[in-house]
């Protein structure tokens, strides 16, 4: 933990306009809700006035809009969050690995090892690996032969990254996560399913972050594509063949992309939606949670497919005629007839 | 295994009204449907009326309405299910650990281990780290530095545990379950995304059960909490700052809670469903599977938003028209207003 | 990897009809878009007929109706995909494991394990295992004890089998599964959960296929059985006392099999789809991505239940109308009440 910053050099180092407070020691942040005098808390919008008011943070940091919603002192940003995180980062920076490999692990007399990297007890690195600078794989992690680690990437314990994968630098990967498994692909056959050996890779891009226990398969014949900064949530399942574009983030948990999907880049997509397999979806395309794409999506936008939840009753009464739709629709179109005819009538 | 016990004993034990067969041995738990004679199994209800009068099993237990519907000997129980989990508990009681760090696993030596705890081949233990007395850490498993664990909590092979995090007394955790990544928090800036350190833990309740590859996120800010009595199945997904109210089951499989949702005590989530971030769910909430909550819940009860299934060409028929549906009200809008008009001029 | 092969001795070694090149050197399979003078792609019908055109490939394996739609050496085939499955499976043979347990694997002394099998450095195999001959496995595996591990069955790193489990012959089992961890079996007594104890097995037959941190839950009194040649994709849930017949496979991703289901034989499921607890399928059901199976199907067929997405604003306003359905019927009955007075007026 590095010592703490007065508001003073945390404005000096990232911006924001100061008010008040310059030598307000700062150690940690903190939520509005349980920030004390040492700590400062973000504050986003109006929902959250009541515990501005209430807020015992040593310092705040506000939007424009708020600037004088508070005495407390405070930083005013554009994007209080993205300030907020920047001033995480500036009191938690990320740990620098201690160089080196822990006797108790296995690593290949062919692997290509920096000497600034560290590879903890328990870890296996194969034949012709290859670990940058300052690479850092945790505790029984699993880098198969031919794979390349990039410089300043962490996988995070108990993870396994199967043979020729790539990845590149300031990746994050945590716990659990599987990198290169073979994809779904079976070929159907007198009722009986023929296993596709997988040739492809996976290539992940620079300053990635993976979550725990997420799966992303290797190409089938080409590769998988991860381009830079995309951020996956836990427990993400990326099928063989996939390409999701640069900054994407497939958020919050348990989404699934199934096989040689292509995802564009700087698209959102919310917890537990689905996109199917084949599809391509543009640029800047946000998926709300709970939807399953079924085609593709060739204009910029937000798009929602989620089954609205009510108490059971309700639920039950109103799905039930969901069955029944057609249905309906065609007795409205009865009831329209007569009255299209009388129209008719009239007017002819 | 414990020997087998006498009806009489297990009655005496664990209460009930025992009719006939006290003498009968009973070596093990099993189902009307394949116990042998020295099983004894449960029957929940009419429906398994036929295994009930088919049944090979030595013994069964059965609730009040139905302790005349078979000559076999019996425990009567208001609950027999929960009698039957006991029952099963007494017959295969969880085996104690054998005390002792094995040689081949890696225990730091700040790291305080009573003397009571088993660390077992391949699993890592961090500098300060706790284990409290007949812990369990299961082959190549994971305790981070900092780590408390309590008294006979086990943790299954292959369990990560990051820094910092607490679990509490009699705590289950299966394998590959992941407790303490980072949280997906990230601020958007210029096409960026900025990652947010995670500085809050997890703090997880005494007898808490964590199903295999499991997924609990450490706080952005503040703790995670899982309070005691909590059962997560397998898959789950807890984002960061969320709160579960004790005794609250998330149930079957792949429910993801959302960042810094709030769920209450005594709430059941069936399979599949999603409660999005942000939410508060009070007490004795029932969410059913497949369900998205996108609202806070406010009234115990039963909430459903499953969308029905049917046969592929029903299903077409009328999911078609949910996409028109409002068209289809407005139609019949159009139809009321000459009706309208008339129960009005009749009545005018 | 094996040498190159000429498209006539693919075409003696697997049959098909070759047109030309029968001197085709072939050294890989390819991808229409990527593949060069020495690979072999695949055509599967008019949707890639321009990467037919355009393709550098150096053979293609094509249905009898695609014969003639290139010049390029050919093979013609029946079923191309399965066809270039076999091809690949040609020039890709999977590895045999070089025999012998790593001086950094814990074996118990009383397990039996083949000359030929290999355990990887890290891995933990329990006491009374069974490896059978070629049987591989991967580092940090945790075999337990009393499992039984068929011939040529392979574990890639970071598997979990808990104890008693049975695994039939040539099984792949990806990273990080978990088979045999406890169901999620606990009956609620006075607003707490009392755990059932597990003392079923999960037995997995020949040629079954495990994807990436798939779990597969132990039966709570018989066994959870998944039968010959099951394709499992990864992160699937299957809960315990499931039995999933033979040839299925519950495909993609995230699918779960709540407990105590039983699946037919020769099924397909999709992506994130659910089937929810003590529901019998019939062999030869394909269920949709997506979908909510809620009740027992006995015809074979499709059936889906995926709510259809939409741009956002109209969703909402189509989805706003699914909570006041039944309202809109009885309109629509309301309506139908006069006409059906008229008609009968008119008629009578």
């Amino acid at each position: 933990m590095p010592g703490p910053l007065t508001l003073g050099e945390i404005a000096s180092r990232l911006g924001g306009r100061l008010l008040g407070g310059a030598g307000v020691l700062i150690e940690q942040i903190g939520s509005l809700e349980h920030a004390g005098p040492r700590q400062i808390a973000f504050f986003s919008g109006p929902r959250y006035r009541a515990q501005l008011a209430a807020t015992r943070a040593g310092a705040v940091v506000v939007p424009p809009a708020a600037a004088q919603q508070t005495k407390l002192p405070r930083i005013v940003s554009d994007n209080p969050y993205a300030y907020f995180a920047r001033v995480s980062q500036l009191l938690n920076p990320a740990p620098l690995p201690e160089a080196g490999v822990h006797a108790a692990a296995q690593v290949d007399a062919t692997a290509r090892v920096a000497a600034s990297a560290r590879v903890e007890a328990g870890a296996v690195v194969g034949a012709g690996a290859e670990l940058g600078e300052r690479a850092w794989v945790g505790a029984g992690s699993f880098v198969g032969d031919g794979v390349s680690i990039g410089a300043d990437t962490r996988l995070y314990p108990m993870v396994t990254v199967y043979a020729a994968c790539r990845l590149g630098a300031r990746v994050i990967v945590h716990a659990g996560a599987v990198i290169g498994a073979d994809g779904f692909g079976m070929a159907g056959e007198d009722g009986r399913w023929i296993k596709l050996p997988h040739v492809g890779r996976v290539l992940i891009g620079d300053d990635v972050e993976i979550g725990a226990n997420t799966t992303i398969d290797r190409g089938t014949v080409d590769d998988t594509v991860i381009e830079e900064g995309v951020k996956l949530d836990n427990q993400i399942q990326i099928g063989h063949n996939c390409r999701i574009g640069a900054h994407t983030a497939p958020a919050d948990h348990c989404v699934g992309v199934a096989g040689s999907a292509v995802i564009g880049r700087h698209c959102t997509v919310g917890g537990a939606a689905v996109i199917l397999g084949h599809l391509t979806l543009c640029d800047d395309v946000h998926v709300s949670a709970g939807t399953v794409i079924s085609r593709s999506i060739r204009k910029p936008g937000t798009y929602t497919g989620m089954f609205p939840f009510d108490d059971n009753a309700s639920w039950a009464r109103n799905t039930a005629l969901v069955r029944h739709l057609a249905e309906l629709a065609e007795r409205v179109g009865a009831l329209e007839k007569p009255a299209r005819k009388q129209r008719k009538a009239r007017n002819g």
